[in-house]
Formats: structure tokens, C-alpha cells, sequence
């Protein structure tokens, strides 16, 4: 399904995108015609996932060129950096997101004219989308390694194909698995509160025959408990020097794997390593109560109650038994600088 | 709150109760005018709690001794003790619903005649619903002593007020430090599918003005992890001879509690101790798949995937760090048989 979850219409000029909020009940794409519209659709999650966010950030710049209307050079170059900074705004956790945007930014400022500006950016942001979809072959093809021939894989939120331009990280390990002959199931932890596991996770493996089961988050230990999960795999929004972060609930579903002697796997691409900071120095995205308060129009939180929805929780490295990353296994002790070394090489 | 979760109504000799189904956003009682709708209230989770069913298959059994039409003494019985099994029937994990039916039904089948029967039916049940109160109010004071000062207590699902006669067990324990001028502040787990914490526990302690925050169940483990957690307290449906059965979701935070040193504490009367059983005995409650799959009624699984929804899972008593029982605390070594035969001689 590559160019599925976001793609460059090249006949228009313009980003489209799988709405991921209308899923799986609508299958309806998106056309971003400017800036402004990709910024509110990675705020409304109707793209969400780090590596997707990092195509998302690619395609905005390249969106933010083809739209300037300057005619000077330093004054369109400003232009570009000012949507850069509006896509950067939208989520503060993923590190990725600013990534796909610094690597096309970057070679939009080494242009000499208007005109190259906007074909080197485009031709960047779709070399983002490529290596994406095959760093997640690789990612797969590396973590497939690690599943035993017949097993149940448990996931927490939605690390597809959804989430990346195409295959998964989390999910392309499964996948790579299964094209491998393995016989693999998912247990999928619904994820409140969006549901990405239960709405995203369960329709894309369940559409490509891959045996899914959807639990609610807290239900996770008592089936690790009962010998029903073979290992966790997940996927990540930054790693940092020391904690992995990502959604919500996948700290407390590493301390119950570490708990039951159950394998806990991270599929990340290098983008999303950051080892020039620590979980210290990363701001978690609180994001609006509504999202638990409500049950579509029906309030579900008392008004006299407060609420906290942080969207992503930390888990530290110990917790962690290997990553998975485009390149090979890493276990501990992890040295991410030099993994990060690697990725700046290129 | 006497009474307002479950009651006897003297005028018009049927049991009304609470419909906390319709919690937060409605408060209406429903009436019961004969068993059959009782056990639609249990079924449909109009009325839920270990301690509430309690009250709950007493006033059932009292219902069905005023309503029976036979007019001959075997006839009589036979009719109540059919619907008492309908009752039993309705919940198969909680232990109290069934105490509670054979509390009052014993008293039943000892009359000698269907006046006396019905007489002692309703006595008998509502001492079981004073007695409920009481037994809470002395949960609630002995725990108290364990919390300090100045807290926060996380807690999971509802064991208040709306889970027994008055006061509530986990929540009791709450309130009864409350009273005693401590500090408490209680973090509710939502508590899905049912969201029993963000509509019910929420709801009480917040009318109550007891400060509650209500947070996505995944998000315990990162709260603990940060230090915002001082003790976790939570309520039973079961305590068996080697583990706690409570709400999903109760096993996973006794496992995160341990990893981070936090106290894990079980608040619950005698009523809910099951000496005779272990673990392996006890039938875990699977609810129907739809409560996972919808939200209102968008559909939120993909037909091609599975869903699981077990109702409780089961702590081991070797996580649990205390019982809170309304005649003291129990500690490790647990001896429930002992704490079981001081029940039966009362």
C-alpha cells in the first residue's frame, strides 16, 4: 500500500492522505491543498505515526514551495521556513516530524533560484517517502528474525503501515514474519484514547489476513499472565539517550513484559533516535481533555472531575530488550550516539 | 447515601435502584417490580459492585417471596429458590451476589409459612443492606489509618459508594481519611469498556468534594513512574484462596505497583472472601464483544477482527500488600480460612 497513508499528487500539486480518524468505518482520503490544512490534519491525527509524520513534514515543505507566491528568492526562503516552523508547532513529542522537515528545508536553502527550490524539495520529501517504506522492509525483515515460528505478538496503538509510508515498523515485523511463513498473531490493545489500535491496527492487519484480536489496554497483563503473549513489539515516537518514547500505555505494558519474563521489542527507524537528549528534556504532549471526557456527544467525566490525557509515556532502556532498527538488532547496553552517528553519515 | 444506590421502597413493596448505566449525564432511579427485571438491572450493569450485588440478590429474593402467587408452602419455596437461581445466574465471578441470595433464602426455607417467609425474607434482606453500610464504614476507618496525611491513591473501576450500601470499600477508605481531615486526592482509572471510573467513581467523590482526576487506564504506570502515586486501592469481587478477582485492568496495576514500591492495597468485606476456591477455580466473566467494538454506535473494531472482553482478571495475594477488611488488616501470609470461619460464625 505504499503512498497509501500520504502521497504527492502529482497531477495536482498537492498532499493527500488516508483520513485516519474515519477509519474503519469510512475508507476517505484528504486533499491538503496548502500548509495550513496539513498542519490541522496532523493536529486532528487525521495523519498521526512517527515515520508518516516525518513523510508528512517532507511534503509540507515541498507543499510550502510549490504554494509561495514570492518571487524573490530570500523572501520565498522565508516563506518556506515560516510553514516549516507552523508543521514543526503541531506535535511536540515525535521526533521524526521535524526531521522530514529539516532534511527537505535543508536542501531548499542550497537552491540558487525559486524554481530549483521547489524541484529539489519535492524530489526530497518523495526520497523520504521511499526510504521510508524501505526502512520498513528492513526494519521488518530484521525484526522477523526474532519471532519464533508460531507466536502471538502483542501491539500497542497503531506502528503500521498507517503509521509509515508503507509495510510498518511494529507491524512490519509481523508482516515480514508472516511473508516469511511464519505463523504469527496479533493481540492489539485498543489504545484510548483514540483507539488507534482497535480502529487502524485491527483494519489493516485483518485486510491483509492477518489474525488480529482487540483487547482493552488493561487486559494486556492478565493475557501475558495466562501465557497467551509470546513478546511485545511496539513502535516509538523518540528514542532518547535513556526511554523510549511513545503512546501512552506501552511504559506499563514493558513493565509487565519485564514482569513475566516476556521479550520487549522497539521497531524504530534511526530518525526516530535522539541521543542528545534524555527523557528529562522531552516534552510530553498533553493533549485536550475532551478526548476523555466525551463519548462522541455524551460526557462521560463529570464536570467536577478534572482530567489528564498525556499522549505519550517514557519507558527507560532497561525495560527494553532489543531494538529493532533499519540497520540490525541493537540490545544493551544501547549506544544510540552511534546509531545516530550512522544516520547523520548519509 | 443509604439507599440511593439500592432500596427497598415500603409503599410500593419493589426494589428501586440507581441506573448507573445513565451516570454521569443522567440521574433516574429504575423500579423493579418483580425478579425477572432485577436480573435484567445485574445483567445490563444497571446495578454492579461485589458488595452492592450483595444487597442486590438479598432485596432479589425478598422481591420474589412478596411476589410469588402460590398459596402453599413447598409451591412457595420452590418459587423463590428458582428465582434466586435466575439471580445467580445473572453474574458468575462476584462471590457476594450469591451470599447474599443464600443469606436471605436460608432464611426462607426455615419458615412456616409463606407470611413468615416473606416477613423474614425482607428482614433479613435489608439487614444484609445495614449491615453493608456498616461493614464499609469499618473498612473505610481501618484503612484510613494506612494512608498519609497528605496522599494520592490511584484507584481502578468503582468500589465507592455506588458499588455497595453507603460509603463504598476502596472509596470508603477514602472518604473515612477524609473525615479524619487527611489530604486525599484520588486519581480514577477510566476503566474501560464500561468507564465505571470516569462515570461512577469520578462522579461520587467529585459530588462528594473529594478532589478526582480521571485518567486513560494505560497511564497508571506512567503516573506511579513520575511519583504522583502514593498508594493504589481497589475493591474485590472475589477473593480466592491465591488471588484477588477484580475489574480487568486491577492485576496490571498490582504489577506496576510492585515494580515501582508503591503499596497495593485490597479493600473488602469478609462477604467476598472465598477460601474454598483457588485461581484455576474460578470462571472469569466474558462480556460481550460489542462493548469493545462500539462507541455509541460508530463501529470501532473491523469486522475481520476478533475481540476478547473478559470482566475481572486475578491479582496473586503475593502482590497484594494488604486486605482492608472491616475487622482489621490482614497481611501476608494471608489466612482467608481463618478470616472465612470468623464470617460463618457471626
Amino acid at each position: 500500500m505504499t503512498g497509501e497513508t500520504i502521497r504527492w499528487e502529482n497531477d495536482a500539486g498537492e498532499v493527500s492522505l488516508l483520513d485516519q480518524t474515519a477509519l474503519p468505518g469510512r475508507v476517505r482520503r484528504i486533499r491538503c491543498r496548502d500548509v495550513e490544512r496539513l498542519a490541522v490534519a496532523i493536529r486532528r491525527l487525521e495523519i498521526r505515526g512517527a515515520p508518516a509524520l516525518g513523510v508528512a513534514g517532507a511534503f509540507g515543505v515541498a507543499l510550502a514551495a510549490a504554494r509561495s507566491r514570492e518571487r524573490e528568492l530570500t523572501r520565498f526562503l522565508a516563506d518556506v521556513a515560516e510553514a516549516a516552523e507552523l508543521l514543526c508547532s503541531t506535535r511536540p513529542t515525535a521526533v521524526n516530524l521535524s526531521w522530514g522537515i529539516d532534511r527537505v528545508l535543508s536542501r531548499v536553502r542550497a537552491a540558487r533560484s525559486i524554481e530549483e527550490g521547489r524541484r529539489v524539495a519535492l524530489a526530497e520529501a518523495k526520497s523520504v517517502a521511499e526510504e521510508d517504506a524501505l526502512t520498513c522492509r528492513r526494519i521488518g525483515d530484521q525484526g522477523a528474525a526474532l519471532l519464533p515460528d508460531r507466536c502471538t505478538v502483542l501491539t500497542h496503538c497503531n506502528a503500521g503501515a498507517l503509521a509509515t509510508s508503507d509495510w510498518g515498523t511494529a507491524l512490519g515485523v509481523v508482516r515480514s514474519a508472516v511473508a516469511m511463513g511464519k505463523d504469527v498473531r496479533v493481540v492489539a490493545c485498543e489504545t484510548r484514547p483514540l483507539l488507534q489500535g482497535a480502529r487502524l491496527t485491527a483494519w489493516e492487519l485483518s485486510r491483509d489476513g492477518i489474525p488480529v484480536t482487540v483487547i482493552v489496554d488493561s487486559a494486556a497483563a492478565s493475557l501475558m499472565q495466562s501465557g497467551e503473549v509470546d513478546c511485545v513489539i511496539v513502535g516509538a515516537d523518540r528514542i532518547a539517550r535513556d526511554a523510549v518514547f511513545n503512546k501512552v500505555g506501552t511504559y506499563m505494558h514493558a513493565v509487565c513484559a519485564c514482569h513475566h519474563g516476556i521479550p520487549f521489542y522497539v521497531a524504530a527507524p534511526h530518525s526516530t533516535f535522539d541521543p542528545g537528549s534524555t527523557a528529562a528534556d522531552i516534552i510530553v504532549e498533553e493533549r485536550k481533555g475532551e478526548e476523555i471526557r466525551f463519548r462522541g456527544n455524551e460526557k462521560m467525566v463529570p464536570d467536577g472531575a478534572g482530567v489528564r490525557n498525556p499522549a505519550f509515556d517514557a519507558t527507560p532502556l532497561a525495560l527494553v530488550t532489543a531494538i529493532i532498527t533499519e540497520d540490525g538488532i541493537l540490545r544493551p547496553p544501547y549506544d544510540l550516539t552511534a546509531a545516530g552517528k550512522r544516520r547523520q553519515r548519509r
